[in-house]
């Protein structure tokens, strides 16, 4: 198992540290209704409401902020259709050096004007994974930037872990916590938080059936790659990697997969009773506990909401009248 | 000038300690993306988050909190199609009283539900302030219920003031406080207590240019009522009352009326930068920042968000792909 300073009990303190005052400290919500409805106590730790709308601000300045002072300077690089773009080009502005972001030409025009807004560059590239890479090592060699992972990196992971760390002090006495698994990176450092700070408490993760390589990777014991992803939570795509797959294989209770069914009506509640704006795959660990109630039932429960940056213009699709 | 007991500033104080633990302390919310755009340091005291999703759980919930014991166990009676119903309906379970709602036949289905899921009867009527007015007079003669007028009436005028209580200590150094105006619950409640507690605070009101009657109310010295008003805000369709117009006049600095449009550019804001469900009504003092930014420019703005309860297959009409 790769080992890093970062991912230590004392590593895990000290990104939180750098992390005082430079990101939100987010709010604890809940929804007695729901609460109700799905007979659990449900507590959304609100990384919706975190900067760029999503907990990947955390470890992106998490990275930037224990990266060399002069590798620091000639500014970092990434290739994200997502959160992770607007988080790091923000965060790369917060410290004042230049950002690259690779994207794929088919991401939203929203997650464009959104990191070009931040002041990073976007160098568009076909929407693939190998033209991602291949275009970032090409960036790379002509700026000497450096290169941060979305998720597959010690630095990040360490940074996602605050979210969790925060959660346990504002509402103690939980007995679940679940995050949703996409790459890992937030899955991997909630689990590894708890397991150090919280650790009676269970980590259990929720992905979309339509995506399910972290639970068939769990099965087989082996990072299996996500192959033509099929779910609404557009967020979870990515495959496991070789930081993130072992923590997740070690500390992680159980993956929970979940219908795009469940998805849309957790989605749906999160609005209506939490009323909040969260992306799809902020809902799915809601979806988790509406697709298997009795592993939850009376159960006090943090969920990290991981994101809210949505197209507005889906929320008619998702919300038609019925 | 009709005086009362809860409107004194000890009757407000009071009105804040009986709410303690029975409301939610709603938190404040930014966002710096925002704040760029509109030129201003916009607060946002999130209201939506309020039980029932809206302040006037506030009201209703002191009402109740100072109704005699013989009087409230009789129960409790309004006509409202909006958040006042609900609230009422949830606050006279917290008490384990009856209460009757008094609802025009063309509320909205979601209002609808979510009055009778807090176990109120609803009786229905024509949808005619007439009607409404008749209907619950009936039902007041039938059960001997209390009436609690949505927003005339000093116990609810008071409970809605607790907000703004929150807010300036929850974001001191706050150098304007706005709040929407519909009957005047809010508006008054919260110019009131900004006149006893934090004087040096103007007071500014928005208001939808198709539901003006409060500003021309104000401009004429006397109330006018709102006919025929046309707004995509339909929790300010309502006209001032004899309690709450002469604090209005009295306490507020200047009502700002605003377009539908900004009323929408606004929602969309919201709902992007800050990641909250709110409902239109909600909206409307960012609005008036759009609307009249030289009067807001460079200053710390505190906002009333007055709730979030919205069809969700609305959504559609309001974020239409561009």
């Amino acid at each position: 198992m790769l080992s890093s300073p970062y991912l230590t009990r004392e590593g895990l303190a000290t990104a939180r540290e750098h992390l005082k005052g430079q990101v939100k400290l987010t709010p604890v919500l809940s929804s007695q209704s729901l609460n109700q409805l799905v007979g659990a106590q449900v507590y959304f730790k609100a990384e919706n409401f975190q900067k760029v709308g999503a907990f990947k601000f955390r470890g992106a300045m998490h990275a930037l902020a224990v990266l060399d002072p002069e590798e620091r300077a000639r500014g970092v690089l990434t290739h994200s259709s997502g959160n992770h773009a607007q988080a790091l080009a923000l965060a790369a502005r917060q410290y004042g050096v230049p950002a690259w972001i690779v994207m794929p030409k088919n991401a939203p025009r929203v997650k464009r004007e959104a990191v070009a807004g931040y002041g990073a560059e976007i160098v568009l590239c076909e929407p693939t994974l190998k033209a991602r890479e291949s275009t970032a090592a090409e960036v790379q060699a002509r700026t000497g930037a450096a290169f941060i992972h979305p998720y597959n990196d010690p630095r990040i992971i360490a940074g996602q872990a605050t979210a969790s760390l925060e959660l346990i002090e504002q509402q103690p006495g939980l007995e679940i916590v679940m995050a949703p698994v996409g790459g890992g990176g937030l899955l991997s450092g909630t689990a590894l938080a708890m397991h150090y700070f919280a650790p009676q408490i269970p980590i259990f993760a929720a992905e979309p059936q339509g995506a399910d390589d972290a639970f068939r990777s769990l099965q087989s014991g082996s990072i299996q790659p996500s192959t033509d992803p099929q779910t609404i939570a557009d967020g979870l795509l990515t495959s496991l990697g070789d930081w993130t797959f072992p923590l997740i294989q070690k500390h992680v209770e159980q993956i929970l997969t979940v219908s795009e069914e469940n998805i849309l009506k957790a989605l749906k509640l999160i609005f209506e009773r939490l009323k909040m704006v969260v992306e799809p795959s902020g809902a799915v660990p809601l979806a988790a506990i509406l697709e298997y109630p009795e592993r939850f039932a009376g159960k006090s429960v943090g969920l990290i909401v991981s994101g809210g940056n949505v197209d507005l213009a889906k929320l008619g699709e998702w919300f038609k009248p019925e």
